[in-house]
This record gives C-alpha cells, structure tokens and sequence, in this order.
C-alpha cells in the first residue's frame, strides 16, 4: 500500500480541479511518470472545461476509447492508428528527429517495414512480378556540406501499382516484392528499378475509421516510397519520397508528407532512354532524390 | 467517399502541427464533433510539445491505453475508472450541476447505484443483516431560502462494515441491503437507521490500478453515503456524504470529496437515547446532515 504521508488535501472543486488531482502525485515512484501524468492532466482537464461536455457526450468518450482498444489485436493495433490520424505520431517522430536545416526530414516508419529485406546490386528491379509502370529512383547522398557519403545503407519498400504491400498480400504478391537494401557506392549516388507506387487507405473499418467519417476526412495515404538511410556516425533517416500528382498529396491522412519530401516522377518516353534502362513499355517514371545526412548528434 | 473540396495543405511541420491536423476537420458532418476534436487535438498536441516523449514512451502510452481497452468487458470500466482517478469523472459532473451558493453539491454516482431499491416507511433500518455499527442518519432537505421541502423523493445506498456494496456480495449479504427509498414529510425532514459504512479500493488489479501504484496513490474512497434526491421542480442532486474520521477523507482515489458534503459522525453512547433508537448496542453514530435543493435551471 502506498503511504498518505505527505499527501495534501484533495478536495475537489470546479476551478481547481487540476491541482487537485496532480497534487496527489507528490510519492510518485517515477519522477519522469509523475512529469508527465502532471502534464497530461493539466491539459486533459483544460480540454475538458473547453468543451465542456453532457454526460453523454462523456460516455460517448468512454465508449470509442473502449472500442478502440477492443479493436486492437495481434495484427491490428487501432491506438496507433489514432494516434497516426491525430498528427500525434508525426508529432512524437518529429521531436526525436530534430536536424540540422538542409539535412533530411523524417517521417513516420510506418507498420510494413521488413527487418530482412534482400541486399541487391545497384540498379535491380526490386519489383518481381513485372506488374505496374516501369519506374527507375536515383540520387545521391550527400552530408551537410555537399559531399558524397560512401557505403550508406539504404532500405526502400514501397506499395505497389495497386496500393498493396507484399505483407499485405502474401500469396498473391512474390515474397519481398517491392523492397530491397542497396549501399551507396565511393559517388554516393544509389539507382534501382521499381514500378510506380499507388496511394491506399489506412484500415478503416474501425472506430478511427468512423471517426475520420464523421469528420469528413478521407482514409488515404498519397503514393510514396519509403527508405530509411543509415551509416556509421550519422543520423538514420526513416522517411518516404512521396508523388507530386497523387490527388491525396494534400491530404495524407496520417500527415506524414513534409514539403521537404515531395519528389518528381517525370514521364520518360524517349526510345533510346527506355531501351537504355532495360524496359520494354512505351514509357517509364524517372525519380531524382537525393538525401543529406546529418553527423549523429 | 468524403470529399477532398475545401480542404487546406496538410504538409505537417512540428511547429504548426495542431493547426495541419484539425485544419483537415471543415467538412465535418458533426460540427459538435468537430468542436471536440479541435480541442482535443490542440490540447494534446500541447501536452505531447510539453512532455517530449521518446519513440519509447509513446509506445508505452500506447499499450497503456490498449490494455485499458481490453480490461473492460461487461462487468469492468476501466476506462470510466481512469477518468475517475484523474478527476475527470467529478470535472464533468461538476460542469454538468453548476447551482447556486448555498444549494448542496453533486459528486459522482459511481457504479453501485439499482434502480429499484425498496420504498420505506421513514425510520426504517435499512441494514438487513444486523452487521456493523448501529447509525441513525437524519436531517432536513429545504429550498434555497430555507423552507422544508416535502415529498422529496430520497434514494440512499451506501457500503456495509466491511466496505462491500450488496451488489458486489450477492449471497453474502441479503438483496437490497442497506439500499432504500424515503420521501420527506411536511416538515422536511427524513431519517433512517443504517450502519456506519467502511472505506473501500476502487479495482486496482487493472492498469489503472498500476498507473496509481507507480504514482504513490492509493486506491481508496473513504467511507460514504450515496443520496440521490429529486423532487419536480428541482434539480436533482445526485451526491455523497463523507465520514470525516476515515484515514482516506483528505485523499479519495476518485476525488469525489467536496467540502460541502463531510458529515458529521457522532457517538452517542446515551442509555436513554439508545433505547429510544431501538438499539441494543453499546452505543451508536449519530449523522445529522441537511440538504438544500434549487429550482431546475
């Protein structure tokens, strides 16, 4: 049992309600805890007098925080999801992801990413069943002055021209389609053949899903690639490049699109340069990005 | 599908991050809706800039939230038992019964109450199993001006000796004990006998019990009575009144104690006056405790 020593009088009222409750925190066995219960109180109970909510409205509260955590299982994990469409999990990456101007943005990592991606030469196509339009990503990385980084791991996995991740169709899609690990060479430049990404919907056939609803936003998130960059004494970037003309670039539901990560995907109908890349359609999306790496703070 | 018209950019940047994320709410279709989630929104936001979390700590509020879900089922609210220890149960009440100076409080009615409990001549015992100490409970309930107010519907419920509600012992202790329905006379007053109820733990086997214990809390309520008191014409009070003598008084787990509502306890130990209440104990406590109902608002 924990001890009332120490603890002042906790009488409620209306307009001290906050110190109230966080006064009782002063045994708190985590000052970091305490901290941050400390905060989530003042401004939970600051929402609430905004608000100022029925009953009701009360327990309609109580019932979608149960219903999402009901919604949560092995394989769903509805709390993310609302934290992502609330901006909150963009939030909490961009706190921990502070850089230098000029240096990479991250974005969120998202749920797809695979820990055991194959290790390609430059250049492969890491799409494997040929189905989509023909697309080559290219660029350098570089460090804050402009210099090209040898040897940077580079880890991309991208949806397909349907908006499916293999994990997402086991079966129907080849194992590992769409994702590969390539390392810069002495150039810094990196180069690899995939078909263009499409733009898909977050799972929406739960409370979050109904929530978006009600509030008149859409479930999708704008075509892009995802890529997390790492070497030794710099700092990992986990990020995507998104597609310019997708209809949802305005609007990614989990707000994960920075302006600094919008790409181009240019149209390449020239012969000679279709024939140079090794396709055979009448045309293939051309993607420049290049990447700045911050020294590891 | 929802529409895309009228929707601002939404690139994020951690400096305006609320403002892209509830800047995507105008075309809610529930503009009460969108009210709340604004606000929740920027005050989330905030606390998250105030508090800096790791990658780490959001996980943990993740599955903090997630496990909340799942302890709730039928017979477990662990999400209306978080409200309740960070004060935001008796935040909502007290929003939702504001009344004039002089007019008695509301607190929460907590999750014991039936809504068929037993109607009885005043005066009655309502502890059916004669276990515990003897109490007489009594008073006067008036308007806001001082007159008696008759045929004040009075509801009561309240713990046994051991902490326990009949509810929570079905077969231990009798049905409807220590539960009953008196309506005041011409004079205003009511009375009742009962016994001195006992403190109790809020569920503390959940995560929210965890929460408490990591803060230095403890999961009592000091020892009350529950009243629920109606009449046409007036506002309800839905309330408590509170045993100043229990270790827990300053400190309720659910903070459900407003000044207004301690009684007092007082032993009588009057041979004469124990007999005139019907006793046959030692001695027995003495609750005089007046309420004062406002007109409905």
């Amino acid at each position: 049992m924990n001890s009332l020593e120490g603890l002042p009088v906790a009488y409620f009222s209306e307009h001290d309600s906050a110190d109230v409750v966080v006064g009782q925190n002063v045994n708190a066995k985590n000052e970091r805890l305490r901290q941050v219960m400390d905060s989530v109180t003042r401004h939970l109970h600051a929402a609430i007098k905004e608000i100022e909510p029925t009953q009701e409205e009360w327990f309609e509260a109580i019932q979608f925080l149960t219903k999402t955590g009901h919604m949560c299982d092995d394989w769903r994990q509805e709390y993310i999801l609302l934290s992502d469409v609330l901006g909150v999990s963009m939030l909490v990456d961009a706190i921990n992801s502070r850089r230098p101007v000029g240096a990479s943005e991250n974005t969120v990592l998202g749920p797809f990413h695979v820990g055991d991606s194959p290790e390609y030469e430059m250049g492969t196509n890491i799409c494997l069943d040929q189905k989509g339009e023909d697309m080559i990503v290219r660029g350098r990385v570089l460090d804050v002055d402009g210099n090209p980084l040898a040897g940077v791991k580079i880890d991309v996995w991208q949806a397909n021209d349907e908006g499916f991740y293999d994990v997402q169709q086991k079966g129907i899609q080849p194992d590992f389609n769409l994702r590969g690990v390539f390392r810069t060479g002495e150039d810094g430049t990196y180069w690899f053949k995939a078909v263009r990404p499409k733009h898909y919907s977050i799972p929406d056939d739960g409370p979050v899903g109904a929530l978006l609803e009600q509030l008149g936003r859409h479930p999708y998130r704008p075509a892009h690639l995802h890529y997390i960059l790492s070497k030794d004494g710099y700092d990992t970037v986990t990020t995507h490049i998104f597609d310019p003309d997708d209809i949802y670039i305005n609007n990614d539901a989990v707000f994960g699109v920075k302006e600094s990560l919008i790409a181009e995907f240019v149209k390449v109908e020239d012969e000679a340069r279709i024939k140079e890349a090794g396709f055979t359609n009448a045309y293939y999306w051309d993607v420049d990005f290049d990447f700045v790496l911050a020294p590891k703070s």
